[in-house]
């Protein structure tokens, strides 16, 4: 057994002898190996640097006296940079966890989704986790941005957790244990100090003489950023961050202070990258220049297979492949149902003849089949046209220039050449014949295309450089039959060769053939179909649950089997079990633990009771016992770590918790989470004032209202955010809160998705609704709503809890879209927040969108939804506008109505008064009209559907009307009068109704 | 060849396999390793610690832009703390050499004397610096205090430079060129980091700001000491230390601001080593208590061998060695004479016989050899005196009860009793024989005692809690004949093997038997005889010299012969060389790098010209090659610093050396140099008014006085210290001033030492004086007088001076120690420095003293001695004085003056007035006596040898005053006449001879 510090001795020894460069930790206090201006600064410019050391990390934050078994002020982190990237930076990564001493074939590793932004540094990557048995033991990233800069080329860079990978290793369950070097264990040796320094933290810092040294750091780094030195300016750029996470943890930095530090470290940080670039340009890069295969480096592209020399003999499958490292789960999906169109519409743009398309894919792969290929296209006729008839000969009928250049330039004779009528004028043409190209000409071409053009959501930078997606693609399998396609994109070229199980004896194999591929994979225990995958996830743990007389609710958890399914090329379900005593826990707490941080499917009794049991789900062939209990471990400790939280919240007051809400941000320029809260309070207070409420509800309401959100600051909810109002009815009811507040704090936060149920209590959907009006209305305030994929706050989410609420709670049918925006602007604007009128529109348009969006999706007609937008604003109402407009359907009478409506529409003039004077309209069809009109009344304000009915009878005196009636008559006041009378059948009619959408839905 | 990081890594693989703690380099910026807290502060109580750490070591001062091959503004240290010693540390540490691939056999590998304080942190040690051919590469340590705390257990600290060991391994140059990691120079990695940093600590930092951080800091520290919270207080006073010496490498530290500052640091520095004791304590010592052989665990101690059963059949010769870790040389010497003293004296106090006692040494041993130790001590009589004889018997003379106990106590039979008289009493005695022990007992104890009461000018403790001496005693050889002694003292046990060469095949051998040992060490490579090393030294000097054509001057490099003597076991001269493009330099420049630094001897040809050549003695055998290549590198690297140093250093006027010595303190009450230079220059100007003075001596020592001590300031100086003066002649001349006027500052540091010449001009001689009479009251003014053991401002050094060059400059009769001490205390007390009158009668007290002590040197006997004292104020004249009362010995007419003086002197009470009535003096012999009186004249301002002649009229009147003449007549006035007669001789007598001194004196 490795004690720590052979551990990270092995690991100096390890990347060192792979090329890295070892430095010592930074001798100023830093939060992580990222923040050593060996990473954040040597990861900006052209030069290559491969470095690795270990950085003792300072978070003041994350003191806890030496008491939390897993949180230290100082942990220690083992810091990789390989920049350039190497290209195989995964399987170096692996073969250092060997060095380690972990059995890197008996344990289960993966690669985890898992990117990295640190807004401070203006830096983010995208990476991994890398999970051994659920645990996180790395991150691993590739940088693709820092001090906003873009980088070129992209780092590596892989940070080790030591003290967790330690205590996994030796099996020890608090940090404290870990033996640090022979018969020395961390606690004897480092104990005294990490209780100590966190008690500076916590409790002993000053305060005033940390902000003192705030101001001086900050003032010294812009100092040296004048003087054009970034070293030391870096230097004082850390003091900073050091000293206002100090003050931090010292509850010492309020909303405001938060957001100006920030935005000074950030300004810093940038404008020191930008000098540490033009610095290292100045000094002519004294490391050198990365050399760019592909762009640097002609002579050392990689050679492409030649095309062969002669066709295939028949109707071959086709087999590509693209190989990747880990996709993210949902990608695997998107990118399958991508490459399938693309390769069908390429395809498809070609006379190659071929039978079905396949693309199934994994985790590390997308796997194209074709079935029966031609080995060529057929040859196509073509007609090319030439000059005029005219200008093709001359008086005496011989070719002109013109006519002997065209035939010179088709290869044709003039003998052969005829002519066409091309709109009415003849040309001279020929006929050609476009040959056919080889099957492995067209793919060759076509799939380099497919590739080129895959993306992703968030896509990436890594040692290709012409490449552009969601993670590096590092191979392509590309075979006809059994001949190589060449595919080449950038640097990368096809070959026959693929690449199973990382851990397998041989991880590079040979394909044969594109015959047979997926059961080839299979045979290398790779199911490369997610539908089988996904078969075998549910089986597996349905059986596994069956055998500790427990189900698995796959239909419950369908997003996370989804999820599982693309996190594994090859499923390998394991049944772990955990102490019962944790069972006491609230459920929300061991199920989203169990969902979120670990993947595991919970495991239930019949009566959907929690069983001590969960299901992982590990890749590939590993010691059962080994993963088992290493999962075991892990939820172990993170179910130590919630019951941790769940005592120490269950001792703070309510109050206690209010109270912090207002040290936590919610939005730098919105302030902080207890000024929304404020906020939150008294725009349920109004959006009540409109409903009827028991004095039960209203109680209950005024009460949850004035805890809002309070759970924020508990140290549960700060651990799992999702947990938000669970947590809030858990420590409310047990603080003695009745259940009506407490299901009220819960129901404020639903529904959290589309798929989540909706509050069903009156206090709960107003609390839920005001929360969501003040973060649209907010965002809205800021300019912030949401681009096409970035919604960073949930504002899609928020609108469409609206909408659904609305819809669906009769009891606030009351209550508008408009209604709620306006009273949620107005708090803010009482704030000193500016909320312009256009802001107030937008975030009303974007609510709107979201409900004809969901409408649209429900499969209602474009007509009917936009007829019924006018009464979005009440989204209950509208839906029932809806059902009345679509029960009309073929309703004759109706449509006649509705006819008669629009033609009044087109006629009147925008802004005409609904106002007439009865005494000038002297027709009898004017005088049938008016009476009509009087006699069906007002129903601007009413249901469409008993409109329907009462307003039949305008129908006719309409009709008869404009058959007798010129309406612009010469004299004004008849004229007003004929256009006011219309005007107010017009106004008299709902105004949820655009009855000019009805045109053709009523069929 | 080992890149830097090999090194590194190198080190720690090899400290930990041996059982160390690897930490991290501290993150906040530390001077050096010690200051981590895994040194300062684990060093401190009971609990053992093992730790070895890379630590880069952050000196603002060093910063050189990067231009200065071996100096940085961050070199990297490798630390190791072995608590407690191990007993074998430098056999370790030898062995960690070769784990950096350093082959010991083929260099010259040399622990040569150098001890550690570090007055700020409360700390000191005693040690050695490490040499691998002439270069220093790592400083060893047995920590001796810390925090203000005395160290128990001890700690051993080893701190290497890495940087210079591989610049010697590698053979560059500059430290840029170092191959850091394979294929990356030093430079490349680092350079911009340093040349930026360099511009931060000396052109960038802002001043003020880093003032307050101080105080922000050493607030903290505070604060978090009043908290008892250690670690966070330490990182805090390392935080000051750093921003001190920012501040200080800007030059912004005034003499004041150094001298609090450093209070201030101190003082943290003491309260959080006794706090972090205290908690240590309290937490109960988590890492265990270190167990103390022959202190806390007896059942462990070393078996001692028994005494022999027998006798030696006949006398045999001894052999006692007591082996040590390398001695400083002069401590060779007086550990030789010490223990010579010791033996004899001891054996003598024995009744062993025995021939001849011989004792030798080299720095690893002092080996005492007695020739032909008898076997046994003889037998011895004793009488035993019992009770008188009256009291023995009773009136029937029967035996009493007393004397039957007597006899009974002396295991004798009353008729074996006789009596014997004792001062006239008559008592019964009996006579006992006090029987002879064996050879081997006698010594066994006698030896034990000489390694106990070993002791040295300073004392070290080290794993042996019983022992302290200047360096650890690690073995003890013990030998009668071919039988070994059994000595023990404390854990350590005497044997028969001894230590030869480190790098032997076999370091540890056996000795047979205690006949010719001196061969059997010289056949181990070993000369254990001073005087034939010394003489084998001087030999093969000369032998090489005269290859090259030159000669080495062994008689005026006697001191620093005498020192490589003691500095080496088995002397290896080896000649090298040096490019002559040096010899362009001041000589004294090459010759004290050459002397102080390297301990090598300077070549010259037969004018005494300096050649590019020098010999450096290695010990033992070594490849001849190597060892030359690295000596040669080392004083080229030397001197290359010394040439940078002079470049620049000539660049710089001379009255911007002046204003740099503001910044240098010189004591911290007493100010900068620059305000003592100042007070020399009033003194000087003082000294110069009593003393006749061409023009041009007087404007040399006017302009001399203005530049007085400038050259401290310089680069050179501030290096050597040993050259100023010497630099101040050189620059000053080289600045555009005269000679005299370089001279002057050249002398004005003369004499440096006993045997140093002395100003050859007034000028020099004035400022010398005057620079010595500053020190000398400045010193005592502050009550800073040496002590036996301490004199660290060289007083004794100075007063000596001051005698010699006043006996030896007749200029400067007219100066007086006096008047030179009472103008320096008046310069003093005008710059605000209380000078007591005390203080002043001090300091001339002690220069007195040192002139007496001069005079018996030189054997003046210390009758003539004490009687010329009373003229020390002036010691030239005193020296005439002694020249003409020496004269006088057997005059016996001067011997008969001398009487009479001393005759009055003893019948005049003191105080009594040299004025007499004549008129009232009316009996012969007083007349008479009153005008031999008046002939003679005043002699009290006059010398000595022209008295004797003139005042031998005296001495018949004044021997017939007495015979005739009743001195204390009963009238009042006759008897103050007489006496006030007799008190003018006395007062016309020359006041500078102590008459009654030379009672005897005069044979």
């Amino acid at each position: 057994m490795l004690t720590m510090q052979d551990a990270l001795l092995a690991l100096t020894k390890y990347w060192t002898d792979r090329g890295c460069l070892m430095v010592q930790p930074f001798n100023t206090e830093v939060g992580a190996g990222t923040m050593n201006p060996a990473t954040i600064l040597r990861v900006l410019g052209p030069e290559p640097w491969h470095v690795a050391y270990v950085e003792p990390s300072v978070r003041p934050d994350d003191a806890r006296y030496g008491e939390n078994p897993n949180r230290l002020q100082t942990h220690t982190q083992f810091q990789v940079i390989l920049k350039p990237d190497p290209g195989d930076p995964q399987e170096i990564y692996l073969a250092s966890l060997e060095a380690l001493g972990i059995d890197i074939h008996a344990h289960d590793i993966r690669f985890v989704e898992d990117n990295w932004a640190s807004p401070a540094l203006g830096a983010w990557g995208l990476g991994w986790e890398v999970w051994l048995d659920g645990l996180e033991i790395t991150q691993f990233t590739y940088f693709q941005q820092a001090g906003g800069q873009t980088l070129d080329p992209v780092s590596v860079e892989i940070t080790y957790g030591i003290e967790r990978i330690i205590m996994a290793l030796q099996g020890v369950s608090h940090f404290k244990d870990i033996e640090y070097a022979p018969g020395i264990s961390y606690g004897e040796a480092f104990g005294q100090a990490e209780y100590e320094m966190s008690r500076y933290y916590l409790d002993d810092a000053d305060i005033e003489a940390n902000r003192r040294l705030f101001d001086t750091y900050a003032a010294e780094a812009e100092r040296m950023i004048a003087e054009r030195l970034p070293v030391p300016a870096h230097v004082y750029v850390l003091k900073c961050s050091h000293t206002f996470n100090v003050l931090d943890a010292r509850g010492a930095i309020s909303t405001t202070e938060r957001a100006k530090a920030f935005a000074r470290m950030r300004g810093l940080a940038r404008e020191v990258s930008s000098l540490w670039t033009a610095r290292r340009e100045e000094l002519g890069h004294p490391l050198g220049l990365v050399s760019r295969p592909g762009r640097d480096d002609d002579d050392a592209e990689p050679l492409l297979p030649d095309l062969p020399q002669a066709d295939l003999p028949g109707p071959a499958p086709l087999l590509f492949e693209i190989g990747t490292e880990e996709m993210p789960p949902h990608e695997v999906t998107n990118t399958v149902a991508a490459v399938r169109g693309a390769v069908t519409a390429k395809l498809a743009a070609t006379r190659l003849g071929h039978g079905s398309i396949d693309v199934v894919g994994t985790p590390r792969r997308i796997v194209v089949q074709v079935d029966a290929v031609e080995p060529r296209e057929p040859d196509a006729d073509r007609t090319v046209r030439g000059p005029r008839v005219e200008a093709a000969y001359d008086a005496d009928g011989n070719p002109t220039k013109a006519l002997l250049g065209f035939a010179r330039g088709q290869n044709a004779e003039v003998e052969d050449l005829t002519t066409a009528d091309f709109g009415g004028n003849q040309h001279v043409v020929v006929s050609v014949v476009d040959a056919g190209r080889g099957a492995v000409e067209v793919l060759s071409g076509l799939l380099a295309e497919v590739v080129t053009e895959l993306r992703s959501e968030k896509n990436m930078r890594w040692s290709d450089p012409a490449l552009s997606f969601t993670r590096p693609i590092r191979w392509l399998t590309a075979l006809l039959g059994d001949t190589v396609v060449p595919v080449r994109v950038s640097a990368l070229v096809s070959g026959r060769s693929t690449r199973v199980h990382r851990t397998a004896t041989e991880p590079v194999v040979s394909v044969p053939s594109a015959a047979g591929y997926l059961e080839f994979l299979s045979g290398h225990g790779i199911v490369a179909d997610p539908a089988v995958r996904r078969a075998a996830v549910v089986d597996a743990a349905s059986a596994l649950a069956a055998t500790v007389g427990g189900v698995v609710d796959t239909e419950a958890e369908a997003g996370l089997v989804d999820e599982i399914t693309n996190l594994v090329e090859e499923p390998n379900a394991l049944l772990g079990g955990f102490d019962t005593r944790y069972l006491e826990l609230p459920e929300q707490i061991l199920t989203t633990v169990m969902r979120k941080h670990q993947r595991y499917l919970p495991v239930r009794a019949g009566d959907g009771a929690l069983l001590p049991h969960f299901v992982a789900v590990a890749n590939g062939s590993c010691d059962a016992d080994a993963v088992r209990a290493g999962n075991e471990a892990v939820l172990r400790a993170r179910y130590e770590d919630a019951a941790f939280f769940w005592r120490a919240d269950l001792a703070v007051p309510l109050e206690q918790f209010k109270a912090g809400l207002s040290k936590l941000t919610f939005e730098e320029k919105l302030g902080s989470v207890a000024e929304r809260a404020a906020r939150i309070e008294t725009i349920a207070a109004d959006l009540a004032k409109g409903v009827e409420l028991s004095s039960d509800d209203f109680a209950a309401l005024e009460r949850a209202a004035a805890l809002a959100k309070f759970d924020l600051s508990s140290q549960m909810v700060v651990e799992l955010s999702s947990l938000a109002g669970v947590m809030a009815r858990e420590y409310a009811v047990r603080a003695g809160e009745s259940d009506a507040v407490g299901q009220a704090l819960f129901e404020m936060e639903l529904p959290r998705s589309t798929a989540d149920a909706l509050p069903s209590s009156a206090p709960g959907a107003i609390l839920a609704l005001a929360d969501r009006f003040d973060l649209l209305m907010a965002m809205f305030a800021l300019g912030a709503k949401p681009t096409g994929s970035s919604d960073p706050f949930g504002l899609r989410r928020a609108a469409l809890g609206v909408v659904r609420i609305l819809r669906e709670t009769p009891a606030l049918s009351a209550v508008t879209v408009d209604g709620g925006l306006a009273v949620a602007a107005e708090r803010l604007r009482a704030q000193g927040i500016d909320v312009s009128d256009s802001a107030v529109a937008a975030a009303r348009e974007f609510v709107v969108a979201r409900f004809a969006q969901q409408l649209r999706d429900e499969d209602v007609p474009a007509d009917f939804v936009s007829a019924v937008l006018p009464g979005a604003d009440a989204p209950g109402q509208a839906v029932a506008t809806l059902s009345a407009l679509r029960a009309r359907v073929g309703d004759s009478s109706f449509r006649a109505l509705v006819a008669a409506l629009q033609r009044i529409n087109r006629i009147v003039p925008a802004g005409t008064a609904a106002a007439y004077d009865a005494a000038v309209l002297t027709e009898p069809a004017e005088q049938r009209l008016a009476e009509a009109v009087a006699a069906v009344g007002d129903w601007s304000g009413r249901p469409v559907g008993d409109y329907a009915g009462a307003a039949a009878a305008l129908v006719e005196p309409v009709n008869a009307f404009f058959d007798d009636i010129l309406v612009m008559a010469e004299d004004p006041a008849v004229r007003s009068s004929r256009l006011g009378l219309l005007a107010t059948i017009s106004a008299h009619s709902p105004r949820t109704v655009d009855w000019a959408a009805l045109d053709t839905a009523l069929g």
